[in-house]
């Protein structure tokens, strides 16, 4: 925000370090707002939709324009581009030392009503850092990585963070590929089709550290005015499909009583849903999103109804009772309605703590900025809780304006864009051995 | 049923008349069930599905095929065709006097899971007579017509039974050819696409007299182990769309209290549906059949929501209470929710009283027959209903096994289908005025 605020004193949890004197030099470099909000704008003309938002849906058509359009710009930007067989794309440039790359990244597949910031950001943030780097003629210690990674949203392929499980080695390969879409589609052929199959290995090896900026895809900083999310956790995740299978019948003839209405059934486990998230209180969130009726028609009672729950929670205590009492549940309706009910778990995650000290030194670098800071969990899932079981890992959030997510309204604010990617700038410096040429000094 | 029963004593309820002895004579005359058997099976193998069932929804290819076949054997019968605007076709078998003809009829369209005994088998039932007619040598005084009326289904294109509500008037063809499909096709491009939109006017004259031939689609006739159903009256019926706007968001981080969230409207309004039926009691049903969800994603509260509402009862005031309740509760909705809510009614029909003269006549030539009879409401809309605003009508009821409808597991055994034709040519030869050969009587 501010390149002439003084910087703070340092947190008394942050230990001292030798670091720490080269990193207070570094608050004076910035990147380019501007050039970071084109990149921006560019990226989502591809895939526009009504409102200005995106539908690139992973390894569509419109996907692989966004992602031919990331990869011009890595190699503009002197990166070395590889793409590996889960689709997931990194681009490295080059430290004084090899080895593991310090990375950023996030992910730039949208849901189908997607805003433009939800994973772009993070991607285009990390570009807009080694712009920066190259402008000032910064050579760091370690490699910097900017990744972008397949099918985070899940939206046609579950599970989502396909792309992160599979570079982590939390899914297999072959799993992921056989993995068949909403549309009938498998991954694996979709991936050759848009011709990102690439030749890099998976699992890949683990990167020296990560760290992902994003939108926060909810309303607390906005409402609070806080400038930087400091993200110490995700919650877990737990998304279950339902298959209801009763009797189709003629819905004028057929009494009330004996009818074993497979819609009647999802609309109650839609009603209990949100009973659960209530009672449950706390975090816990509970939402079913998608619904289809079998035959779907005015006047047939349904024979057949899908539905997916999906739960949340930071505590896996607390997610796991929330599991429980819906299967009890489902239990519940099919003795009362004599119906037939199949579960179907389309992806389980359990919550993520993240790197004490990486989010020691977010919140370190925020405030030397001038920025306020709030710590908080992240009530999404991110491709950075896969990277967390394989290297420090942590997250930056920047606000949304009311917390509108998945929505073409998705806004965040220019001047919040251009915070959390200074912020993400210090970090990676530090984190990589950035030596800045005296010009770049404050 | 039985041709050597003897005939029973006439109930006391059917007034003596001239007729009465020449129906006597009439009951030794006996359709051909093999012969019906053969049609029901040969229509079925168009638009056939697996389990048995048809999928001819009105205006397909599927319908063409069917409407083709039929017509192909009104023709080899010897019936007049005529095709109208809307795509009813009608086959007249001359009497010695011109003017107006004594109709039968029904519907050859189906639902998606259509079973194939509803509509064709009051059709083919139709046509059956004629055959037996046609080989006894018996000329009727007034003509004998049967017909089939265009979309009587409305499971493509709403309101069902379009094809009797403009040959009566009570629909203007205008609008009917302007109707616009679930597949966003209109009735007037397809009527024109398949070649059935025919030179006769609409509306048409009145037959003399209407008689609808039909299986139950209920369970009461079946349980009961009664052979025919007096039809004395038609439910009333309400559909209404309902369209409930919300806010997207993402499930994992929208506080459940800060939630615009439509699927869980269309949740509570399902829930409620059934609540309402149960609390009005009587023959008030009640059904959620057709439901979407906007952007229908796991991970998205949904903004949008799209789902019908079918409410039928036999007593006007009771439906009319029906539908007040459900608008009171939308409004509650509306107001708790900050949702925005939209209906759109789909159909309304009053329930429809049948002719009592008529309902007599069936019942006492079903017992001449030896069959056992039950008077009972039609829970299911009939092209009848339409019929009897302009003529004397009702309907015949044959059972339907466990009252499955609207299901490739439709079944109605053999016997009853003969029965229920049976019945069908001795009313439309006493109503028609026949006079039989000597060979033909009793």
């Amino acid at each position: 925000m501010s390149a002439s605020a003084p910087p703070r004193k340092r947190a008394a949890l942050t230990p001292p370090g030798e670091r720490e004197a080269e990193t207070s030099r570094n608050t004076a470099l910035r990147i380019n707002g501007a050039r970071l909000q084109q990149r921006i704008a560019q990226l989502a003309e591809i895939g526009a939709i009504d409102g200005g938002g995106c539908a690139r849906l992973a390894l569509t058509d419109a996907d692989r324009a966004g992602r031919d359009q990331v990869c011009d710009w890595m190699r503009e930007l002197g990166l070395a581009v590889t793409v590996d067989a889960i689709g997931n794309v990194v681009g490295v440039r080059a430290g004084r030392q090899s080895g593991a790359a310090v990375m950023t990244g996030s992910h730039i597949d949208t849901v189908r009503t997607g805003g433009r910031f939800d994973g772009n950001y993070g991607v285009l943030a990390g570009l807009e850092v080694i712009a920066t780097l190259n402008d000032a003629g910064i050579v760091t210690e370690h490699p910097l990585a900017v990744a972008f990674f397949t099918n985070e949203e899940g939206a046609r392929f579950a599970p989502d963070m396909m792309g992160s499980l599979v570079y982590t080695g939390a899914l297999p390969l072959g799993e992921a590929l056989a993995t068949r879409g909403i549309d009938g589609t498998t991954v694996g052929e979709e991936l050759q089709r848009i011709a990102y199959a690439g030749p890099a290995p998976v699992p890949a090896a683990a990167p020296r550290a990560f760290i992902e900026l994003h939108v926060e895809q909810g309303p607390v900083l906005d409402r609070e005015g806080t400038q930087i999310g400091v993200v110490e956790s995700v919650q877990g995740i737990s998304w279950t499909e339902i298959e209801i299978l009763g009797t189709s019948n003629h819905a004028g003839t057929t009494p009330m009583a004996l009818r074993r209405d497979a819609g009647w059934v999802a609309g109650a486990i839609i009603h209990f849903v949100r009973e659960l998230a209530q009672e449950l209180g706390g975090n816990q969130v509970a939402t079913v999103g998608r619904i289809e009726f079998f035959p779907n028609l005015v006047n047939v009672v349904p024979n057949r109804a899908v539905l997916t729950v999906d739960l949340r929670n930071t505590d896996e205590a607390r997610l796991q009772m929330a599991e429980a009492r819906l299967a009890a549940h489902l239990d519940a309706l099919r003795d009362a309605e004599k119906v037939d009910i199949a579960t179907r778990s389309l992806a389980r995650f359990a919550p993520v703590p993240f790197a004490a000290q990486m989010c020691d030194r977010i919140e370190h670098h925020a405030r030397t900025q001038g920025l306020s800071t709030r710590r908080m969990p992240s009530g999404a899932g991110h491709d950075a809780q896969m990277l967390a079981a394989v290297c420090p890992t942590a997250m930056i959030f920047v606000p949304s304006v009311d917390g509108v997510s998945h929505n073409v309204r998705e806004h965040t604010h220019p001047e919040h864009i251009e915070a959390g990617a200074n912020v993400l700038l210090a970090v990676l410096c530090e984190l990589a051995g950035a030596t800045p040429p005296a010009g770049a000094l404050a």
